[in-house]
């Protein structure tokens, strides 16, 4: 990857979650914090009619809307998020191989406790190093890979040349935790750091190591009747074990009158299980996305 | 008290507090396990509407509209809790020394570490010995007891004559954690057998014992700048800290900018806060409630 010239700091992509947002507000305010030597920083409240609501989103999920296809409807929609996405493409992209914005970090939330989940959608050399030596520097980081086909991902990291995504939990939407904002604040000034040395040296000055990767599988639904109705919970066994091995026959959910259903699978015998529970979630159906972890040297 | 000839069970008063939600639709569905001898029990799933959005409420909170004041409101409402608070105290009340409702049970939800927080807003002698048999029985149970003038008390529970409120949690609001789900169930069934027992020898059977009251002093909004905004978190030691005691002098916010806020007071040395951090009282301007503890002989 070629030098980081441009970095863009997102936050209340999702309207309710208030990490990102205030810390946002406050390096909008007072941006002498962030400093990277030779780098333009900017910062985004990406979705404010949501923030000012303190909902996830008005019509639809803005970090859904960032597609290509989705990007390329002319004119003016009738949904805010459609031309929102526009908007902020036209100013901080355009998305594909002529956007301003060399990387982008966007500030998420999680009601599952995920501590600080680095989300990476494609393997970049700088995101790659910057996630390795974060995982060693902070306790709470942790890898997901979610592999994505850039152009028609509908991510707002995506129009950038390469993102991080930052998924930071367990925090309830709408609410505040402030060790969290301290433990975020922390890390993301910390990618400026290693943004800025990767233009010095690319990192060389910090050795390779072995890290924990958790690549997305699939995502999985809650049990439910004819009616569409949930009929069962997260076991409780399972309760908070975001990045925790699920084996066959082990606990997955637990029924309304007390049965235990067990995880099976003809494909994969071991599963760690992530976004546990997520509030958010249950409107796209997801009780949880399953990952598989492998070791490697980044 | 008289004996208790009839009991209501409520859940989703607040549509998206789903413990109490699941609970009423597995008893309306199966009424079996309701059992406490010559007891009438029914189930009230109160806020269908809220339920089916998976919101809190649609036009306003259904739990501050009992109040004598507003269910004497004449003719059909623009607003939905309104005329659902009036057609729910024409079925189980009406609030008042005629109700039909000898004892209501109201389960909700909250975001707070609270465990099973047991809430009385009056001294009624069953409530009481009820409520310190649980404390007894189960370790998750804690007595708050917040005095309010029944008539024009703004709570589902006063259309009964008496009532106990029950304040589960930490649970994301639209979530459902599985281990409350079944505890709940455990201390909802509980109750009921101590209202047969009450009927039949006055709890007499169970000795009076030492327990701790957490008695409602009030609640604190967080620390708000000219523009209402607020400009301070809960202090990352008093996270998850409810029902603990918080000392003069102790940080009770922390500001964006890092600087602690502590608690002063000309009033009260310690208080013992809940309900930090809700998510549904942010809209209230409620940071946390403050409570005193006392030790008294239930």
């Amino acid at each position: 990857m070629d030098s980081i010239n441009t970095i863009l700091i997102a936050g209340a992509c999702h309207g309710n979650e208030l990490t990102g947002l205030e810390l946002v507000r406050k390096w909008s305010e007072n941006p002498k914090p962030l400093i990277a030597r030779g780098i333009q920083i900017d910062t985004l409240l990406a979705n404010p009619e949501a923030a000012r609501k303190n909902v996830r989103y008005i019509h639809q999920d803005l970090n859904r809307s960032f597609s290509q296809t989705e990007l390329s409807i002319e004119g003016s929609s009738l949904c805010y998020e459609i031309n929102l996405a526009k908007k902020i493409n036209a100013q901080f992209g355009p998305k594909g191989p002529h956007t301003k914005t060399d990387f982008l970090i966007d500030i998420h939330n999680t009601t599952a406790s995920m501590g600080h989940s680095i989300i990476l959608s494609e393997k970049n050399p700088f995101a790659m190093r910057a996630a390795a030596i974060l995982t060693r520097e902070f306790p709470s980081a942790k890898i997901y890979f979610q592999p994505e086909a850039r152009e028609e991902s509908p991510y707002l990291g995506t129009i950038a040349r390469a993102d991080i995504c930052l998924e930071v939990g367990a925090q309830v939407h709408g609410t505040l935790r402030a060790s969290l904002f301290e433990s975020t604040e922390k890390i993301v000034l910390r990618i400026l750091e290693l943004a800025a040395l990767w233009n010095q040296n690319g990192l060389s000055s910090f050795q390779k190591i072995p890290v924990e990767i958790f690549t997305q599988l699939c995502d999985i639904d809650y049990p439910r009747d004819s009616k569409k109705n949930i009929t069962a919970m997260i076991h409780p066994n399972l309760e908070d074990k975001n990045y925790s091995e699920l084996k066959l026959g082990d606990p997955l959910f637990k029924t309304f009158d007390g049965k235990d259903i067990l995880y099976s699978s003809k494909i994969v015998e071991s599963v760690w299980p992530i976004f546990i529970g997520e509030a958010a979630y249950y409107e796209k159906k997801i009780a949880m996305s399953l990952t598989k972890k492998s070791i490697e040297v980044w």
